[in-house]
């Protein structure tokens, strides 16, 4: 019988030094509730001088991963290097030699979980990701443990904190893109190169884990349609807000017997009194609906040292039951489905459309027939003078996302159309 | 190597029907996912030609509990009989017979989890019991899993979906209580006799669940402070909105290391832009907060047939993946902490207190003095008229439940002071 669980920490920035802090400060209650003692052994990182320094001499510090890897007393290897190389690769080797593993990292999971499950599952061992998916938030166990009794319907998160910052302050304040893209950047909340963030990339790799889980089928990053939130306009947010929506940049899968399953990231238009649309700042949420228990959502801090560490933490913690319970390999991440997805032109929503007009009589009728053309039926249109210019705002009824292209093609090439300036998907509840 | 999991359920009512549906609509998709297929071999209740006739032949209907517990068959006991009497007794039996159990029953979890819980560990079996709180919202699996690394700091909860619902309905429809309350039960949302609901029993019963897992301590449900919502009328809930709060019957737990845990249900005020303050209607949430997640919040149905339904049949799958790993009672209840009450004395908040007086020069002189004489400094006040009478209303400082109670004996013995209508304890997130 085991008396500790040992860990080996591959990384000590600002995660893995989290980590180490919530691992010492709680040692007592975690080996309580684990029911056996959690002690980290090992820590890798390329400053052993600052390591020692910040951590003490508690630890062994090392820079090769073989001292980490080849320690037969190291049951847990704890993965936050971040990055796909060699993250994938110290992971691929860890499951290999029989080590349980658990990773924050999101770019490895979206991108390689397909080949690192089986393996996982083939040497008899844990690996664990919750904080891979917006931070401190309890989201991956809930789909895989509580709610894995569900056929999941859809899911909708403000999973990135950046943009939900941003569209929060233009929201708020009324102001433009780049005031808060650079006040953003200021704060530290968002980086000095933001593409991933406001192009939705991040968000798209959090979509493709979350997806293939509640679906259980692998969806590849590449399987997301990513739309950014660099169109937005603090005018769109103030049309949506006197429409009745809120504007967030949201993360969406769906399935359906019929299509198969969709994941896109795409700006959205929510209505006020959904409980994304209140979801401000940087908070994230993840908005679930399945067959039995209705609707849910979770909301929390989706980054930040000490939110990701409590994750990271009660993964380990997970481990450690299992390996005093000896059931490693316990939970696997049943991607059993085959791979089925949804084609472009079942994917339908309602549609917010801004552009820009040439001021002149005839110009929503010439507008109208383009829609109606295209058999596009129109919920609201609002025409108003933005900064002496003529915009038309239309709000469609639901349509495809292949009728919706068609008709914008044809918009673009109207004498009257000066230019589209803004497509938002509309998210109403009802028609989810 | 079992081929399958066996379980045999007591109740098929609601949820218990719920159980029974989710079992057979996602059998094959729940087989996938736990690893195992998961049966129902006998059904208990009294009315087997009704059961026969909803639930067809698959099932053996039986009246006699010992049918059940001593079939060698049966893995996995579900109790959703409900009430205290004899649910606790067969839950104990089963137990103590190596049966592993679900149970949706909070009386029964609340009252005698205590004793229920050493029976399980004992026995090496399971007790799980994540539909005991909240209907369909994961939040005990979370607490004792994913934010196990955490010291928890507080749970607010607006944990009773009557409650919530006619205080959203006075809220936005300014409503009397009582033309509230008639609705409600006409509706079914409130019982015929809903003393429960209002008067915070129910609420108290999960904070005692709540809290006892949240402080790994045995929390009693007579160590629960209980008021409910019968006071607070409809211009408390305006005063409330002018002053920018929302009014919850909140379930409030807090542990300090200074005064160990407090746990009350109570109507309280919370700034509006608390993500609990937008929670309305029949939603269910509760708002933790840790040491390392810093705050999350769980959102979701918190009653009905299916959202309830959801929550036992990941307990099952749970079990399920357990028995398949040769590993139930792999996650004890952990009440390792010895219980150590917050003195009342020390339990504060800011406190909305609203009387009605009469109309005299010195009335506001005399009250603010009866304040100071207690050390209780206000932070608003208003006088208003409210139909003929004056009402003064305060918003104290953060004050002492005794100071208060003292100040509150001083003032309804005052010339000036009518009658003490509505006291609400004021939530101020920075206060927590």
């Amino acid at each position: 019988m085991k008396d500790k669980v040992v860990v080996g920490l591959l990384g000590a920035g600002t995660v893995g030094g989290g980590v180490i802090k919530v691992l010492e400060k709680n040692a007592a209650d975690i080996a309580q509730k684990a029911g056996i003692e959690i002690v980290i052994a090992k820590v890798l990182g390329l400053d052993i001088e600052a390591m020692q320094k910040e951590f003490g001499d508690k630890y062994i510090y090392t820079k090769s991963f073989a001292d980490i890897v080849d320690d037969p007393e190291i049951d847990v290897v704890v993965e936050l290097i971040g990055r796909e190389h060699p993250a994938k690769e110290f992971i691929q080797e860890a499951l290999e030699k029989g080590k349980n593993v658990v990773t924050a990292n999101k770019d490895v999971i979206a991108k390689f979980g397909k080949e690192l499950f089986p393996i996982a599952a083939k040497h008899g061992v844990d690996l664990m990701f919750e904080a891979s998916v917006c931070g401190g938030i309890p989201i991956i166990e809930p789909l895989r443990n509580v709610m894995s009794g569900n056929k999941i319907k859809s899911i909708m998160g403000i999973v990135n904190g950046t943009t939900n910052y941003m569209l929060s302050k233009m929201s708020d304040e009324h102001l433009d893109y780049d005031a808060v893209l650079k006040e953003a950047q200021e704060k530290g909340y968002a980086e000095s190169d933001p593409t991933a963030d406001v192009g939705g990339l991040d968000a798209a790799r959090k979509m493709a884990i979350l997806s293939s889980l509640a679906f259980n089928m692998n969806i590849d990053l590449d399987d997301v349609y990513v739309e950014g939130i660099e169109s937005v306009d603090a005018v769109d947010i103030k049309y949506a807000q006197d429409l009745g929506y809120a504007v967030k940049l949201l993360g969406i899968a769906k399935y359906t017997d019929s299509f198969g399953a969709s994941a896109r990231v795409t700006p959205a238009m929510l209505p006020i009194d959904h409980p994304l649309a209140t979801v401000n700042g940087v908070y994230n949420a993840v908005f679930v609906k399945g067959d039995a228990i209705g609707e849910a959502m979770f909301l929390g801090l989706g980054a930040g040292r000490f939110p990701t560490a409590s994750s990271v933490v009660g993964d380990i913690m997970s481990i450690a039951r299992n390996i005093k319970a000896g059931a490693t390999g316990r939970l696997g991440m049943c991607s059993y489905r085959e791979k089925r997805l949804c084609p472009p032109e079942a994917m339908t929503s309602p549609t917010y459309i801004r552009m820009r007009v040439v001021d002149k009589p005839g110009a929503l009728a010439a507008i109208a027939a383009a829609f109606a053309a295209q058999s596009v039926s129109l919920r609201n249109v609002i025409q108003k003078d933005n900064k002496g210019n003529t915009d038309i705002v239309v709000i469609t009824h639901s349509v495809s996302r292949a009728n919706l292209q068609m008709a914008i093609q044809i918009l673009e090439v109207l004498p009257v159309v000066d230019r589209i300036c803004c497509v938002i998907s509309v998210e109403d509840r009802s028609l989810e």
